[in-house]
């Protein structure tokens, strides 16, 4: 008897032999959990998050290294748990070797800077009795004679602030005080000492990945960027799954807005940390994401989301406390968070149209981010119209036997040669599986060598067994040594006849959404001008083989743009450009929304999709 | 070796002789703790907290009524608690057997209700496959076209109610979601039941009382009215104690901040049951209060405030969201202050003023709010300009040796009669002390018999005698029965030599106030057209008394008019008219300060107004 064990965020799944310890077995599976002590509880390095299933009690090394709170939460160290069951296990980003690759890089889209928060320095007179005005009217009357600026209101948080700001803030030489203030709308948001520059956050929020940006707002550039799992992913691979936790108890639903919360904080402060800034410069914050993921941030309810037809309690660009989050920026810095279009067509969809300029563009042009869940626009002639495909986790690894995230140890690259495959793992070492851009690579391999016919039936071939009544193809032999096996813990790395499925149903929602917005919009395949591919997967994934087993389109390969996280670099466009964020409110009620699932022809066309080649 | 006890929020003191009770003190001084059960811990009705000073250990009793928590804060049982040095006790309003007399009835000022926040009736049709329109955006929709209102945007909480809000309002026979939405400057700030009307909640905070008011915003009718004591008066009887507090700890100004709002929210509480709704239905709240009822209640920092040149963090009209300061209303409503003048002239003057229509009325105003802290408002012929006076809580019954506040038992009229004196009790039981209205007749009194000269000496009196070298007026003798002092614990109630002085500095800091304002304005008492006497001491005071003592010019009678608490009546109009609103920012900008203290002839005219007649 052994037991599935599930490790979150790196998204491998695998089983675990009785009695063995959590160490082992991800030993076993290739995820890179840190140790210095070999496994007998004395670095204290391994510790996990238990989030589902039995394991053994905590034991005397455990109870050394961890908080009574700490085990009540489920920490454990891996080297000293037994699963008693399946389980799904939460690997702290502390408690692994290296970081996952959460793609963060994007074609950068120029804008001139103009943010809706601006920051002035104006120096004060200090009351005195012929001169007896409020600190808060003193500041409001200096901004508007030195600067022509009207700030009729200030933020609580500020005004609790403000009297001792101002005192703490005095020319040594004049006795002036001397501060600069950041001004939204009218409203007095922060107040930062003379030489701080003012700071602000784009986030692409996916439901996966992460990405943050800290750019200098004065000047539009990008100071440091960085990436990171979802937190939330402990608790749901898919925004589905999510959505029905977050509607099973009100507290789930706020444990999710918390995780989500804290996922921005920890990337603030990192990215202010690395540039030697504070969090309390950021003056301005513009979150993107899908509307599932926009509305867990927020904290609202998802029950309509999840129910036909599918509408977003709120639509249009939002704009909060940035505290009434959680999020720590300036005192009192908004959240502005990018509309959007429909229940499955959020934020990022509309951000990474606006970093593709895509309303500029003549012709006929595609626009797709690939995820767990796909958005297509098609522009056609400058009319925009989206669809939302529930194009599953298959791409991320899930649901994939030997699937991963793109995590170290991923085969990325693979090519078949005869009967013997070549392969390039993230981080070069050896393999523990595939993620997105490696599956695509074996599909179209296999389909290539005549191994998959097209439906995905997967025919023989000296490498292709069966194992438990299903074909599989070995991609990664057993060690061996001397043609022997070895004693190791590590399995062969196969593809299934099952995860051929599941990478045709994915592969067959995506190019169904294609197909339907052509048809919907009166075009051919042929008449597309370009085909803009946003997102990690997209980016890293070979387009030849994609169009090799019907993902994509079968154009010219010129014809592709891969353009790495549109949907962040959206972000950052709103975040320095008052003109970027209001296109992309026009943007936003420009798209047409095109319900699939409602559409007559959907269910041939997916079918027909599925297809391979 | 009796210990000092000082009973708040009553404001009664005196001498407690050792080894007895709190409840045995409290019986002696008049103040009326419940108790069921003979004082044998039995009832658990006279539940006092320490505040401030050592008492007996909890007994048994103690344990049994009161939580661990209960007891750590101070909690105790009066009967079984016996004071080991002087102590300051709160005793809780649920432990009093009859509620202090706190002003909230005040003369209304006609407006036409024309409130800031709006409430719409609104029919929605459930979204569609043909009409997948978020439901905010649903919401905004038909705002537009049913009521041409147009809301921008939406309030977080609100948001997160949204959509559950919408789906529990179904119109059983249409199937239509019905709605009143509450719109406040383009904001959805609450939604509510379309059978639930919109209130507003006016308030006057002031440093000793509080009173609410229950408006509908409808018709601008008051449904309900309360007042409470200021519960941070066990912390400091005037502001500058609390201010001083509020200085010394972040952690205290956050006590005193939650109190006022704990206060506000008992308030909105009691008010709602009363007519049967519920606090979510408020959808706006005007609060007034002096400047540092003001900065406590926003949690501002005063110390800017207790330093000259003693200018305010904020004087402008503030907006802040009820939820930001802890106030519980509907859950985007927020809470609008009146402005401030100066650092001791607040929004509670800027309301006196706004409800007592000043800035309409010809010829010379005289506008007066008698507290601890005393406003005054000169307008002649329109011009307006203010002053405080630091007139100190002495006619609260402060600082005077059978002073108390106006509670069951307080002397609030008195006459001298030759050697007799005939008097008149809150509630009609025996005296316990004397409140401010009697503290006034009594100074009257004794000045218009001769036992005290201008200087306010006390002469011979068959009624004065001397006691501890200091000379003291037997107002109310000890308990006799047949001539003989009987057994009791009730003492004589007096007025001493100590106790005239310190009225004398309070009606010489107001008068002094009178005289500058109107030297400065070029004015002549007997140019004063009318006086406006506002606040709950000055509508009980005798006005022939006061002008008796020198307290109030002698003017014809007919020129007085008590008009009660005009700082909540502004409050009311500020909440039930936008117009109002607007011109309380006005007249706030108007009103010229006059900062006495920095008055060439502050001191002489001070001593000068300290004499009596």
């Amino acid at each position: 008897m052994d037991h599935l064990i599930d490790f979150e965020p790196v998204g491998r799944r695998g089983r675990c032999p009785r009695g063995e310890t959590l160490m082992d077995c991800a030993r076993q599976l290739g995820v890179g959990l840190a140790g210095l002590c070999g496994g007998i509880g004395g670095c204290g390095q391994c510790v996990v998050q238990i989030v589902d299933g039995d394991v053994s009690r905590p034991t005397s090394e455990d109870a050394e290294r961890l908080s009574a709170d700490a085990l009540a939460q489920g920490y454990r160290l891996a080297c000293r748990t037994i699963p008693l069951a399946d389980c799904k296990v939460r690997v702290p980003l502390e408690s692994l070797t290296s970081s996952q690759r959460t793609q963060v890089e994007g074609e950068e889209t120029a804008a001139a800077p103009d943010p809706l928060a601006q920051v002035y320095i104006v120096t004060l007179q200090p009351p005195s009795l012929d001169d007896l005005r409020a600190d808060a009217g003193r500041l409001a009357d200096a901004l508007r004679e030195q600067h022509g600026v009207s700030a009729t209101h200030v933020d609580l948080q500020v005004m609790r602030k403000i009297s001792p700001s101002l005192r703490a803030c005095v020319d040594p030489d004049s006795g002036e005080w001397r501060v600069r203030a950041a001004i939204r709308e009218g409203e007095v948001i922060g107040l930062l000492s003379p030489d701080a520059s003012p700071l602000g956050l784009a986030v692409d929020l996916g439901t996966t990945k992460i990405a943050a940006y800290l750019v200098d707002l004065t000047h539009g550039r990008t100071l440091a960027s960085s990436g990171l799992m979802n937190p939330q992913i402990a608790y749901g691979e898919d925004v589905v799954a999510r959505i029905s936790l977050a509607e099973q108890q009100e507290a789930k639903r706020t444990l999710l807005q918390q995780l989500a919360v804290e996922a921005l904080n920890q990337l603030a402060s990192e990215l202010c940390a690395r540039v030697e800034a504070s969090v309390s410069q950021i003056v301005d914050a513009v979150v993107v994401g899908n509307t599932a993921m926009h509305h867990l941030l927020l904290g609202l309810p998802v029950k309509q989301l999840a129910l036909a037809p599918y509408v977003p309690a709120v639509a249009s660009a939002v704009n909060v406390k940035a505290r009434d989050l959680g999020v720590r920026l300036a005192p009192g810095a908004y959240v502005h968070l990018l509309p959007n279009v429909a229940g499955y067509v959020g934020g990022d969809h509309v951000a990474m149209l606006l970093a593709t300029q895509i309303e500029e563009k003549r012709g006929v042009v595609l626009a797709i981010d690939i995820g767990t869940n796909t958005e297509i626009c098609l522009s056609s002639d400058g009319v925009l119209t989206s669809a939302s495909c529930a194009s599953g986790p298959a791409f991320e690894g899930a649901h994939i036997r030997h699937g991963m995230r793109a995590a170290s140890g991923a085969i990325e690259r693979l090519r078949l040669l005869e009967d013997r495959t070549e392969y390039q793992t993230i981080g070069g070492g050896p393999p523990a599986g595939l993620c997105g851009s490696g599956i695509v690579d074996t599909m179209a391999q296999l389909f290539l060598a005549g191994v998959l016919d097209q439906h995905g039936r997967m025919r023989d071939h000296p490498r292709v067994r069966e194992a438990d009544g299903v074909r599989e193809f070995v991609l990664v032999d057993e060690p061996t040594l001397g043609g022997r096996p070895v004693e190791t813990r590590r399995s062969a790395i196969v593809f299934t006849q099952q995860d051929v499925r599941q990478v045709q149903l994915a592969k067959g929602a995506m190019r169904a959404g294609i197909e339907l917005l052509l048809a919907t919009g009166g075009r051919k395949i042929e008449e597309i001008d370009s085909v803009i591919i946003a997102g990690a997967f997209g980016s890293y994934i070979d387009i030849a083989n994609a169009i090799t087993i019907g993902l994509l389109p079968r154009l010219p390969l010129e014809r592709f743009r891969q353009v790495g996280n549109a949907a962040g670099m959206g972000a950052k466009l709103a975040l320095i450009s008052r003109t970027q964020r209001e296109t992309a409110r026009a943007l936003a009620s420009r798209i047409g929304y095109l319900e699939l699932a409602a559409h007559p022809l959907f269910s041939t066309t997916f079918a027909q999709s599925m297809l391979l080649g």
